[in-house]
Formats: structure tokens, sequence, C-alpha cells
């Protein structure tokens, strides 16, 4: 039986992750700190004898194991996912985002090291910041603030991916990284701030749907069990494969992006979400654009498609649905 | 009698800064880990009894500053120079150039935290990369590789500011900031494999003074006395001053460019090295250029003009001299 790790594992994905690993047949121990992530998102699969779960930081992970802590173990494959994500959480503690992101993705890497260990690593478009290329292909450097207000997060995450290419290059660790656009999904923390879980909260709730400036910007949304099949599909890949496909592609480390290239105007999603609560009395309401926001942004998955065969394949409007569901069941309970 | 701390005080530009600390009456410890620094840079001033010299590393400095230590006791001033700063050095051990950025930066902000000293942290014209804009200003954000092979450079400085910038937000440290651009003198190291020092040691040995491409294009220059001069007068301003300032210009968190904007074109550098050694026997080569030569590079130095009253003064020709009597003497040794 294999045996995984999950850092960020009862967070939004990193537990959607831990179920889909769990029906693979994986044993599984999911880290989490609960700053972001909750239990509630391992119910349904918590009681599995081959589930474990140690409530820590990834930033102490290197203390936390330990003999007899389920992180003492080897492991087989691991995946780094914890990080706060959302502009209103990691904004919240700057400094403790950043310090996630290094010391998180520094001890992923000691531990594959420890034990041979496939490491997936999770990064971000935020990478690529406020972009000057449309699409945005992996051999975009990006375009960030070192010092602003966003930095903490899209800084500690280009960092994390420096760290990743120097240990495969002085130190052949085998890992994957994968630069993740916007997704959405069942579990996604209802205050979160995002345009997805924002406006399905306001249709519950009957309260007006807000769109900033007049909803022509456009967006992508990439539904998560997209994203965790990408995963799983890129981890299976043998090192071999994954290296020399970064290196023909001129790529100083092995990294895809992954994301859902379809795109919507924000006022086709706000429409799109009342329409699927058809009882919902909400109405949309036009508010300034704030300066900082993008007018585009589209993942190029070229890469991933040719490298893992793979394609999203949940609509819009399919996944949405699923995610109302949840946030409906939610709110209720 | 103030105290002050330079880490990478055995160093290029570390050594010249405890010289004039000594001189401005300071009491000084400089941390050093000798991986590129030297004894020898200390040499004429190590007696001091203002003094003293720590053997380590600034990835270790909270463990170094226990009782007894000259690191446990309050400083006034912090400057934190230690790293790798040159590409034949940096690119040899690249986890451990990013680690030395990272936890450099996050020991001295400790350090600054535990004294409330104030904080000057040297970051590098590098944070611009492949610059798109010349000459450079402070509110470029430059483009970086973040997986390339000189990443472990720049993006380990790039998130040094940002862990600066917000530990200036979230608890108020008093930091400055400056972006380094190339600096040459006395003391640099003679296999540091930069133009200024592989010309010096060319000529001085009599082989070819070898020039890549047509010797066209362009650099700047800065010598090293101007450079401590930024810092000193940097550091002398009060904090609400440098704040006041940052946040007129719209920087997120002080930060000012030093270099010398006279521009050069190496074919000039290397005539001129040639005229101030009428004796040596070398003559000019030229070479295929390599892929990643930048065509230019210079300073926008505006805004250290403004908040310092600071202009960079020693003219290259007499610059120049002073490195080639140092090399001719440190080669004769």
């Amino acid at each position: 039986m294999k045996r995984a790790l999950v850092t960020g594992g009862a967070g939004f994905l990193g537990s959607h992750l831990c179920e889909r690993l769990l029906r693979d047949g994986y044993e599984v121990v999911a880290l989490d700190n609960l700053y972001t992530g909750s239990r509630s998102n391992l119910a349904s699969f918590s009681g599995s004898p081959a589930f474990s779960f140690v409530e820590g930081d990834v930033i102490e992970l290197d203390r936390l194991a330990f003999g007899g802590s389920p992180l003492a173990e080897r492991f087989d494959e691991i995946y780094n996912l914890a990080c706060p994500a959302s502009p209103v959480h990691y904004q919240s503690r700057p400094v403790f985002t950043t310090k996630t992101s290094v010391f998180g993705v520094l001890n992923c890497l000691s531990l594959a090291m420890r034990d041979g260990a496939k490491l997936l690593h999770t990064s971000t478009s935020e990478v690529y910041g406020d972009a000057l290329v449309h699409p945005q292909n992996e051999l975009y450097w990006g375009n960030v603030n070192t010092i602003g207000v966003r930095s903490c997060y899209d800084e500690g995450k280009r960092v994390a991916e420096t760290f990743v290419a120097d240990h495969v290059r002085e130190f052949d660790v085998d890992v994957r990284m994968v630069r993740i656009f916007n997704t959405y999904g069942p579990r996604m923390h209802p205050q979160d701030g995002r345009v997805v879980s924002n406006f399905i909260m306001q249709a519950l709730r009957g309260d007006d749907i807000t769109i900033y400036g007049d909803g022509s910007q456009t967006r992508s949304f990439q539904y998560c069990d997209d994203l965790i099949d990408a995963f799983r599909a890129y981890m299976e890949l043998p090192k071999e494969r994954v290296r020399s496909f970064a290196a023909e592609h001129g790529l100083g480390a092995p990294v895809i992006n992954t994301g859902n290239p379809g795109e919507y105007t924000i006022r086709e999603l706000a429409e799109m979400t009342l329409a699927l609560l058809p009882e919902s009395k909400s109405r949309l309401v036009f508010r300034p654009l704030p300066g900082d926001d993008p007018k585009r942004r589209r993942p190029d998955i070229a890469l991933a498609r040719e490298l893992l065969g793979w394609n999203p394949s949940v609509p819009l409007r399919e996944g949405l649905a699923k995610t109302i569901e949840y946030f409906r069941n939610t709110q209720k309970a």
C-alpha cells in the first residue's frame, strides 16, 4: 500500500486530493494547521482506517516528524498544498504567508530526500502576476511587485519554485510543479472573497450580487476534480519523462499550468449563478472596479495536454451546480 | 558608543563598511562565514579594540547570538550584506545561496526587533533581472525567471525584499533597502568572474584581455566608497523621513537604487585598464557573446539623489587605478 502525505490536507483542494488518494488505495496522512482548512472538510473520509490527520504547521514539519508520528514513516508521494491562497487570508498575516511557502517547500523537499519520495509542489498562476502576455504559458517570467501587498503570496510562491528547481539540479529530487489557475468547487472557503463563493453566498442569502466594473472582464474557472485528475496523472509519470519533457520545452524545472481555458465574463458567471438558483431574490448591482483588477486571465494548458493527455472536462454550469449544492447544505447545517 | 553589526563583514563591501564605521566611532561586529569573504580583508583594522569578528553563517545568526557572544549584546544598527554576489560563487551552491538571502534577512529582521535597531538591507539590481525598461527606477517590477540558473540569487533577493516590506507593514521594523548596481574596488574577489576583476587580472598577468562580442555593450561602474557613503547617509535619516519618502513615491517599502549612471562600453573599460597598466603585454581578443548577456544596464538614481543628497563622485579612471593598485599588491604578496 502506497503512503502519501498531503500538506494542507484539510483545505479546499487538499481534502479533495485526500479523498481521491484514499479511493485510489493509498494510505493518506493529511497535515494542516486549520488556519483556512477545517475538520469538516475531512468528515466524509476521516473514519477510513487508511487515513490519519496531523494538526500542525508545514513550517514545523521537520519538528513534527518524530518517532511515533505518522510523519516519521516513509512516504512514497508528497503533495505540498499548504498555503493560504486567497487575498483576504494571505494578506491578514503576510509574513506568515511567505514563511509558509518558503519553509513549507523546504521541509517537503527534505522529506522527499529522506524518503526518496516523489514530490508534487503546487505553485500558482500568481507567479505570472499582472501578466503582460495572454494567455500565459510556462515560459513567461511574470510581472510581480516585490514590495506590494500581494507580494507575500506571489514572491513566496516564486522563490518556492526556485528552491524546487535548484533541488532538482543540485540534489536530483523528483519534483513536479503545477501552476494552478483559478479553481472552484465544494469546500471552497465561504469567506475567501473570491468571485465564485461571493456570488453563490450572495445569491443564497438573497443579497445583491456585486459586480465590479461593467462585468465584461473575463475569468477562467477550473473545477476542482479536473485539477485533482491532473495532479494524479502528473505524479504517475516516471521521473525521466517529467525531466526530459521540461528540458525539451526549455524549462529550467518540471512545471505545467493547469486551469480551464474557457473564458467567461464576470457578468455571465453572475447570471449563470442566478439561473441555477431560480428561487433567489438577488439582483445584479454594479460597483466601481478596483485599480488592480486584471482584465483577463487565461491559462495556456498546451503542455499539460501534451504531457498528461489531460483536459479539463467539467463544464462551468455543472461544476457551479455542485458548488451551489455544497454551499446550500453547509449554510443549512 | 554606537554598536553596529555587519553581516558579510569580511567580504568586499562589508569590509569597507566596517572600516568606515570604525572611523565614524562605532563599535563594530562583523559576521562572516568566509565563503567568499576573507580575513585578509580585515587586516587593516582587525587590531582595533572597537572591532570584533565572529566566524559564522548569517543562516545561523539566531543560534550564534547566545550569551557571551558579541552578537548577544544590543545593536543600534544592523547592515545585512551577507550573500555570495557573483554568478561563479552563487551558482556553485544555489540552494545555499537562496537560503542565505532568506534566512539571513529573517534573522536580521528578528535581531532588529530584539534590539529596536535600524536595519539596512542590501538588495541588488538583479531583482530587475533582464530588464525591459532602461534605466531602471525603483518602481520597475523586474523580469526574472523563477526556475533558471540565476534564479537562486535573483529570487532569493526578491523574496528578501518582500520579507522586509511586510515586516515594515506588520511589525513596524525600521528598515532601509538599497538595490546595489555593479560596484567595484579594492578587495573584490580576484576570481569572481566579473569584468573589472577579470580585465585587471588578465592585464597584470599579461594574458589576453577577453571581450565577449564586439565590446559595444555598456555597463555602469560604481566605486565602493561611493556606495558606502550612500549606506551611511541612508542610515542617518530618521525613520519617519524614510517612510514618508517611500510613500510619496508610491513604493511599498523604503528602497533606493545606488549605482553610478555613467555608461562605458566594455571595450572602453578594457582600454582604460590597459592605459593604466602601460607595462602590460596584454592584447584585446574578442570572443562570441553568451546568450544571456544584457546589452545595457544603467541605474536611475534620482531617488537616492533626492533623499540622500548623494551622488557618486569617484571617476572610473581614479577608482580603476586604486583597484589595480590593490590587485598588484595582492598578487605580489
